[in-house]
């Protein structure tokens, strides 16, 4: 029996309808190298999605398979309760140093969706030492994604993902979000930012926090936001006496063309959830930055009952860290938060032929990152789900060397930050190809 | 400044009231190696809790460290969506095979937290899929622990833990659990099947899954039960239609004497949840394996609606499923389960010393377990929590070579299941030695 057929025996894949594997079985990759994915049959993919967005540095890098090998000289993991290690605080003291200046203290946990159980839980307590105990409810964007846990469930607004778990999920206020590409921009920016502002004054008593992905609004459809209105909000909740919690799992080191997205709207979040790229993708760890103020509000006699009780068994696992520390020297040394920005310009300047396409709108760029919507070239509406015009193109993508996998109707590139100008212009290329032929298809049904 | 200070000046511990790290800050380690934890002075602790109950074959095994160098030559990691590779292809084999007959998909993410949400997730869209929208809770043991997520704390009983978050936890039923230490053991047991009988009667219109740790109640205190009180419940829930849901986490991979504690109950679960030894607790891995009966009824055409959208960056990482290769090869070839249960016999054997002390009570065993109440030697009674009594055993412990971390006043080991004859005796010898110190301290005061 072939590799194939033996995964479709025994795995359940993530996020996939399994019978579609019947006519489109997932590939069987047999190395990575750089930005490239190779299958059992030598033929190459770009990994124009960072494998789900957390590889920064290109797959099998060598100083990170060097590191992980130091580290496995000492050891692979020991337990975090009661012990430590130089990996996790160096780490830490890294963290503490680039990141904003709010983020003064670290909590480790295993993946993206850990990191803001962890943030919504230390915001609710927090809140309960303040004897505001009422201030257990959150704020998300609508169409939010913050993972896939029932608490992250909970403040996410991707219908398509969460509301079969409606009935496990806890209560929380949405908010309208506004993307650069809206036509009324300006109308619906203030009209969202008096939104806010309304809820806040209405229920500033029952909310705890503010959940929110700065500039890059990932798996609710790759929505880019303006600094500005992302600032307006997070000045509203200082108001208001909220907390603010940045998800910069995607965002997070260099995506966005800087090294946090809050840099750019000049927040400096009570909470930063940080996972994906802070191992360059190599293995799970997450991370909850904190300020002292939230840390402080928890630092008491044992028995005034303000332990922080959240744990996992891999928390700040050792492997993890040494392999983090790596990824952060290389990314400061080889300068690529600059890279990811001249990644935005290569970009731009080599879409023009998907401008030519009348399969695709909305264009939009950031820092390592490009999206678009597809279009029904005929009558130039967008399409109904149900005719999974993005599975379409990931089909097509697979053939030309390039990962397309649109959400919904969104396609997008979300590249390694390593990236040159050749690589971009041979991916752009590769995409560009693909999309003639999707179009050639959908004119021609 | 020294590690330790640098320590405590950046990083928040899981399960830690931070201020305790003033007078006795966590450890720093420096190596481990087989059973043996060395910090930065060359003082060693045997880790006779096995970082967390992951730790099977001792640190730093030569054979896993040999599989992350082999893996690593391919990759690291790669996405898992559309995409699959050999690592897990033969990890989820090789589950299939060696797990419960009802095992036959496996559904991969991070951590012993995720692996519940998932099973809760499968179960409640289960259930919607068959037209039963209202089976949508769950049942779980009074006291139980399954993870520190929302939707696992909502499953959970550890008021400790969780209390502070009820708000936005979801409903949940509870049923009493006997333990094999309850003096009327015959009595409380026909009572707390009655109970559950009672609660799935009325119920179980509303009831998804029953989720239980078999045999060991870890975080929940050590709490033995019985497999064949197990056996009536899991029976209850197939009278009934309510999914059965093991939580494996600690427990399986030999650490009860067989391979997965719900053998000794003939128990063929419908969800059974593994993470922590899977990969030797090298690095966080997690698995959801459930029947073919779950999996088809996801297994639709994609307009249908069926498909589960759940995933995790890291899912099925492909590090982590080698070493979980190594992890199941290795306790295969050196037929590990068995000495599991030499383990137990050497506890046995060893530890008439321990039952000479005024301090302990309620000795039990498991596999390569051990755990018992600490008393007060004077009034023989439990102490209160306040009296923080476990925690003055694990500062006394560590100056004995020995992690004893108690969960309240509930001391154990957890030893690896590598352990020998010999070490077995020499730990035990030095729990003695700690407990007999922990004792003089309890009477002199």
């Amino acid at each position: 029996m072939n590799w194939s057929t033996r995964n479709l025996k025994v795995n359940w894949h993530p996020y996939t309808q399994m019978k579609d594997c019947e006519n489109d079985p997932p590939v069987v990759l047999e190395k990575a190298v750089g930005l490239k994915l190779i299958d059992e049959n030598q033929h190459y993919y770009y990994d124009t999605v960072s494998s789900w967005w957390c590889n920064i540095l290109g797959h099998s890098h060598p100083k990170i398979t060097e590191a992980i090998h130091r580290q496995l000289k000492d050891f692979g993991h020991v337990m975090f309760g009661g012990f430590t290690h130089k990996p996790a605080i160096t780490l830490s003291e890294k963290l503490v140093e680039i990141t904003p200046s709010n983020c003064e203290r670290i909590f480790y946990s295993d993946n993206g969706s850990t990191a803001i159980e962890v943030a919504l839980k230390m915001s609710i307590q927090y809140w309960q030492h303040k004897g505001k105990e009422n201030k257990n409810k959150f704020i998300s964007f609508d169409g939010a994604y913050h993972g896939d846990t029932i608490g992250a469930m909970s403040v996410s607004g991707t219908d398509l993902f969460h509301s079969t778990f409606h009935a496990v999920c806890f209560e929380n206020f949405k908010t309208p979000t506004v993307s650069i590409t809206d036509p009324n921009y300006d109308q619906n920016e203030a009209k969202a930012i008096a939104a806010f502002k309304t809820l806040l004054k209405t229920h500033h008593h029952e909310i705890a926090g503010f959940v929110f992905e700065p500039l890059v609004m990932g798996a609710g459809g790759m929505i880019h936001t303006k600094p500005s209105f992302l600032k307006q909000l997070a000045a509203l909740c200082k108001e208001y006496n909220i907390h603010t919690i940045a998800d910069e799992i995607a965002t997070g080191f260099g995506r966005t063309g800087t090294l946090f997205a809050c840099e750019q709207a000049s927040i400096n979040p009570d909470f930063l959830c940080l996972s994906k790229a802070l191992t360059n993708g190599t293995l799970p760890l997450a991370v909850t930055c904190t300020s002292s103020e939230i840390y402080n509000a928890f630092y008491a006699d044992y028995n005034e009952h303000k332990t922080f009780y959240h744990g996992h068994t891999f928390t700040a696992n050792a492997l993890g860290c040494a392999i983090a520390n790596e990824t952060l020297s290389i990314l400061e040394t080889e300068n690529l938060v600059q890279n990811s920005r001249h990644i935005e310009s290569y970009l731009r300047e080599s879409t023009d032929s998907l401008r030519s396409l009348s399969c695709i709108s909305n264009l939009r760029f950031k820092g390592s990152t490009l999206a678009f919507e597809l279009k029904n070239p005929v009558t130039n509406k967008a399409f109904t789900s149900e005719k999974r015009i993005g599975y379409q193109l990931f089909k097509i993508g697979k053939k030309h060397h390039v990962i397309l996998r649109p959400l919904g109707n969104t396609g997008y590139l979300y590249l390694p930050i390593v990236c040159s100008k050749e690589e971009v212009q041979q991916i752009v290329s590769h995409t560009y190809e693909s999309l003639v032929e999707l179009e050639h298809e959908l004119k021609n049904r």
